[in-house]
């Protein structure tokens, strides 16, 4: 039996932390490993950690009075422990992801859904994987498409040798629900624009302030993560043109609620782009692009061939096609929900039980 | 810098075998890793081999005249190596398949696209993974789908504590380019079945004798290996019904000529499928499913709903849904390339970069 790995959860309590706690005792460990051990737990303003290293139980964190650790403190205290250490942050804190090459540097190896770390700064993101050694390693699963398995892919395709020419898809569930509702691929309608996005907000599949959404920042970062995977060195979501669904005179609204209201008055913008992929036979769809042979990256409005993959999604499904040299003209395809606490959980699950075979 | 890996292959100049060796040098190993090093080659009549463990070169292996080892043979000759060895079979044979728990009691670790170990009894099934241990695993992503994450994708469901409740799909490159050329999604015809079947062997889409296609057990030797991944015990292919395309009066042809020669005159039979469908607004495929659940197993015709993922397959892509508790109504689907020698290849090249990141 090999010495178990010891776990630090930051963000413990929060949907995908949560999911990932109760998902913790079912998975299935290979052969003669010991399950992890936590031996940190954090959530906004409380801690849970042992001085000496022992398990602690995620039920007694909301009593803890511990004191509470800074970042570098908490690298420091998991690099004095006896075992292998791998820290989950189920945060999507910009301050947690600036430390990873801190906590990569002392040895402990980093798994996370936060895209925060992957599309910011490249700098970082070259900070991170310099930092990364034998014992310490980063995952990211999670941070595009939950737990579909799209970066692992991608990695899998590169690290074989083949060349990935271009990475296409629907890479949020909100635009795949407003898009897939609106211009469904069987002709008809959902209705307008505007009810569409009231509807999906009401359901929760929008952020509080769909403008959130709407802006096209959360599949720009997903694009950035794939491009720099790819090894695109794509300086940031500022480096390339992203299509937002805000119109211009709504983007001053000075709340969620006042450009809800407003919005019924930008329908037809929106009704002119279905009628004009109605005309050419297609329809409209939210897409990200990353052209690896050209080094460029776009996100907006695209009028997508009626009986493509991408213009068959339902629900809020993501879709990812990857073009590469040894699939020819037929992309490797990806679908499935991308986004959920259980899916997202999921990822970071696979991304531990990898990290426990690496370093068991 | 890790000690190198050694690699042993048999089956070294078949199509896979070839396209595994020259894309070998292209892999991207993790850092401060060692190349994996070849110390054993084989081809039909021919071995490759140093009795100091040197590394040979692929270019020697048509002049070598070295003594041929038999398979138990070469067990103890890799098992003696003074380094971690994995083994690649790139053949089809059920010999080397019959010897993989051997390799494996001897610390060899396997990788293959063979079906034959996965798909037969269930005995050598459960011999082969008893015989797995920390430094002796077992990998065969391509046994289903090629280079397709369909192996990795339900294990990684599995082991991250998902309810798999049902898989199914289209496994055959061969089928998806008949049924999608016979009965396209987008209505009309690609002409009569023996026509497309002749066209299919014509470009080299079938075997050499489409018989050995048409009669399902190619599909139903995935689906063997995918429930048994899942955790049932599948006896084997005997275990369930395999609907053959082969008319009842054409099974006992003579020969591959003679089958096509007369198939033409069971046209009707195929039209008549594709005309019920139609009159149901779907699309007749050929289709296996894994019931998890209900711990069945059955492959055949099925009629599918125009517009899903299922019917609007393209060319000779295989497609993979997986139904999960954690996934809910839609699937997760893969979808693309699920034959050829590159792609093939690409999995076990792969599977041997996750064996070198585990036993490195």
């Amino acid at each position: 039996m090999s010495k178990p790995i010891s776990l630090a959860i930051i963000g413990a309590t929060g949907g995908v932390g949560s999911a990932f706690i109760s998902a913790l005792p079912s998975i299935r460990l290979p052969p003669s490993t010991a399950a992890p051990q936590l031996i940190f737990l954090s959530r906004s303003n409380q801690q849970l950690y042992d001085s000496s290293y022992a398990a602690v139980s995620p039920s007694s964190l909301a009593s803890s009075d511990a004191k509470l650790l800074s970042l570098p403190d908490i690298a420091s205290y998991l690099a004095s422990a006896p075992s292998k250490v791998v820290l989950i942050d189920n945060t999507s804190s910009q301050d947690v992801a600036e430390a990873y090459p801190l906590f990569l540097s002392e040895g402990v190896s980093v798994i996370t859904p936060n895209k925060k770390a992957f599309s910011g700064s490249l700098r970082l993101w070259d900070d991170i994987f310099a930092a990364t050694s034998r014992n310490a390693l980063v995952y990211h699963e999670s941070s595009v498409g939950a737990g579909l398995p799209i970066i692992s892919t991608l990695n899998d395709l590169l690290k074989t040798g083949d060349q990935v020419t271009r990475i296409e898809g629907v890479f949020s569930g909100t635009m795949s629900f407003l898009f897939n509702t609106f211009a469904p691929a069987a002709g008809g309608s959902g209705g307008k624009w505007s009810e569409i996005v009231a509807q999906a907000k009401a359901a929760g599949y929008t952020e509080p302030d769909p403008r959130d959404d709407l802006n096209g920042m959360d599949v720009a970062r997903k694009c950035v993560i794939l491009a720099r995977v790819a090894g695109l060195k794509v300086a940031g979501t500022d480096a390339f043109p992203i299509q937002s669904l805000i119109p211009k005179a709504l983007e001053s609204a000075a709340s969620a609620d006042e450009f809800m209201q407003k919005l019924p008055n930008h329908d037809d913008e929106m009704e002119g782009y279905k009628t004009e992929a109605e005309k050419q036979g297609k329809v409209v769809r939210f897409v990200g692009k990353v052209d690896v042979e050209k080094g460029q990256v776009k996100v907006g409005l695209e009028m997508v061939e009626q009986g493509s993959p991408i213009a068959s999604l339902k629900g809020s499904d993501n879709l990812i096609c990857f073009y590469t040299k040894r699939y020819g003209a037929n992309p490797l395809v990806v679908q499935g929900a991308g986004a959920g606490n259980d899916v997202t959980a999921m990822g970071v699950l696979g991304d531990l039980l990898k990290c426990v075979e690496r370093l068991g």
